[in-house]
């Protein structure tokens, strides 16, 4: 089944709106095992026609968001009925109910808005509980005599309304178009610690060799989402055999993030975790305590700056850091233990770096970065790492391999540093 | 100027990525006067040829992004050349760049990467100092034997890569192709406190007035942009407007976002700063750690999510915490000044809230927040906030209000609590 996106909208061509439901659309079809072939997005007006007119010759289907409002330049209804050379006709169905729509606010239905409840003769309309604008359906007979095929939705433009449409009444109308099918699903595993390519080296011949499987990669914050798709059974193979080749650099199945998997484990432990950072500056506290919840594993969180901070909050001794620079093992190896004591938790965390874009030496360019972690009663682990490039990248890198440290170590598993 | 982008990538339709890149096109074009027509995606591989061809007979100037990896379904360059009828060359210059890029890295350039050097003949090479994929510039006399007469440019289409390139080369070269006019100007005015629609109220009215001016919002985090564009003259009136009518919730004229400016004002004065965070979490403190050059300013940062830490490490009272709550001014008052006195700081930020989704009371629901600014020989300020909605978005409101409360202190004006 060829499909085809066109959002309207000059407001998107000027940038002032982000065009999210192209991606949302897309996201929605290819869990359905569909896929889009072309996005187009046309200034409101006349535009509309053309675009519409040109993906009808190409697609099967072809999904218009936008240009159902009650204002002269929302023309999608005229350009629709104009193609397949359909008259426009007022509906009862949905004067009432927009009457019903715009009576629960104390208000008539004004003559603007009339132009909602005219629609192409023969189309299908699909209710919008949710704002003014009807979605309508053109079956492909529509336009046979005017030499189309393509069914045509027109569908609201803002996500609130377009999302419940697209759900309850277009991708059911999808699937009674596609031939008879095996029932299907969608699995994602999030990976972390390994970068797309070496990802796609380890897994991608293998799911390809899978006929009838689909996959995609979806690159997160630090984090990969291997997406499957296709018939139940294949989905569960190929996800037994991502299991199977990336081992513990699966994070999750059910697409939570890092912070949220440190949460959780934490919190089925009961236990506690403090943070001492001077490079990430924060980042590492910040991400935990976006997760709900947070406040019963999250200890107390230090930044450290300075020297004279490292010293005084976290007891590291100064003649460590003059003899080994803030950037060292003595240092982070300082900070972990020091967070641990000063804190009370049961795990702490800790980095010093150069973070950039100035700082670095031969040594110790921009991007080094030392991770320690610190546990009661197991021995404290430090590595060195590098991430150069641009600064909020190098933190946010960081902040993902001092997060994976304690992963590994609340699973029971060795640190891996990050293969890029 | 007729104008197309053309963004390629299967990711892009899939949904895995959203198409940022259109909507900052859009808007950096805008910005100059200029229009986009139309915009496409289409897949990886041979369908950017068609979106390609059909883009180049409409438009002046088709800019495209993505495709230029070193992946086989990496095709835009191979594309553009087909479409113009010409050969492929290795461009020494752009070897050179790959191979010192990759030298940095202690790698050597592999054979998939040699791609990138490929160069359609006379086209122009922009380069990309920050990844490996050079940008091509494909003037519209390459496509006249063919017939076409549309300035190509193939641009990276991850935005770290695209961005830079757009500002320092695509927008001047289009900026050349404009016929000669009265010269332009484009003024960014960046304000927060207020909310966009109580920004229009003071200030559409008055802009619409001046016929010729364009002028567009740009909602950041936190803030809103006001662009104004178009004759030099016009726009400066346009910018004093504007001034007069938002005074002080004016931020920056150079895009500056808050924590850059607080920074700024704390370098310009010698002075330090120190946070003490509980429902922001570290959020406050990470903004200032994103700005290069905040190790200069920033003491201590201090989380302290629980009473117990609250009372360790900022000193206060457990019997006030225990009369009056976590959430209330004197906690709040005794966090600040408590963390000034513990950093030695110049000035002390403290928040303490209820950030939800659980937590809230009648009495203080969530969304709550205290906020408290201390400094050395001024009177601690204090107020109560309302944020109201999800967890991230209360976050980063109440770490937007609270540098407002620095800012205003170090630029010696009062503090107007944010309009929503």
């Amino acid at each position: 089944m060829r499909i085809e996106l066109v959002n309207t909208g000059t407001e998107l061509l000027l940038g002032d709106t982000i065009n999210t439901n192209a991606a949302w659309m897309g996201q929605r079809l290819a869990a359905l095992g569909l896929e889009v072939m072309r996005q187009t997005i046309v200034p409101d007006g006349r535009a509309v026609l053309e675009g519409l007119q040109e993906a009808a010759q190409r697609a099967d289907v072809v999904l218009v968001t936008g240009g159902l409002g009650p204002t002269n330049d929302d023309v999608s209804r005229e350009c629709a009925a104009e193609l397949y050379g359909l008259p426009l006709e007022l509906s009862a169905e949905v004067m009432d109910a927009l009457e019903a729509y715009f009576g629960k606010r104390g208000k008539l239905v004004n003559e603007a808005t009339r132009r909602q409840a005219m629609v192409p003769r023969g189309a299908v309309v699909l209710p919008n509980p949710v704002g003014t604008a009807p979605g309508l359906h053109l079956a492909s007979e529509l336009g046979r005599e005017r030499g189309y095929g393509a069914h045509v939705f027109l569908l609201p433009g803002p996500p609130r309304e377009l999302k419940p449409m697209m759900e309850n009444l277009v991708e059911p109308a999808l699937l009674k178009l596609l031939p008879e099918s095996a029932p299907r699903s969608v699995i994602y595993l999030k990976a972390t610690g390994m970068g797309e390519s070496d990802i796609v080296d380890r897994i991608q011949a293998g799911l390809e060799a899978m006929s009838g499987l689909e996959m995609g990669y979806c690159l997160g914050k630090g984090d990969v989402d291997i997406r499957l798709s296709g018939p139940v059974d294949l989905v569960n193979a190929g996800a037994q055999f991502v299991r199977a080749q990336m081992g513990d650099f699966i994070l999750s199945e059910d697409r939570k993030i890092l912070e949220e998997v440190v949460v959780e484990l934490l919190q089925e432990r009961g236990e506690w975790v403090a943070t001492a950072e001077s490079c990430t500056g924060g980042l590492l506290v910040n991400r935990l305590t976006d997760v709900s919840g947070a406040s019963r594993v999250l200890a107390e969180g230090y930044i450290t700056y300075s020297n004279a901070a490292k010293t005084k909050l976290l007891g590291v001794p100064i003649d460590v850091i003059d003899a080994n620079g803030a950037v060292s093992e003595p240092v982070v190896r300082a900070m972990a233990e020091g967070c641990l004591r000063a804190s009370g938790a049961d795990h702490a965390l800790a980095v010093t770096g150069v973070a950039g874009p100035t700082g670095g030496t031969l040594d110790k360019p921009v991007g080094t970065v030392w991770l320690g972690i610190a546990s009661k009663g197991v021995e404290t682990e430090v590595r060195r790492l590098y991430f150069p490039g641009a600064r909020d990248r190098f933190k946010l890198l960081t902040s993902q391999a001092a997060f994976e440290m304690l992963r590994r170590r609340l699973r029971g598993i060795a640190f891996e540093p990050p293969i890029p």
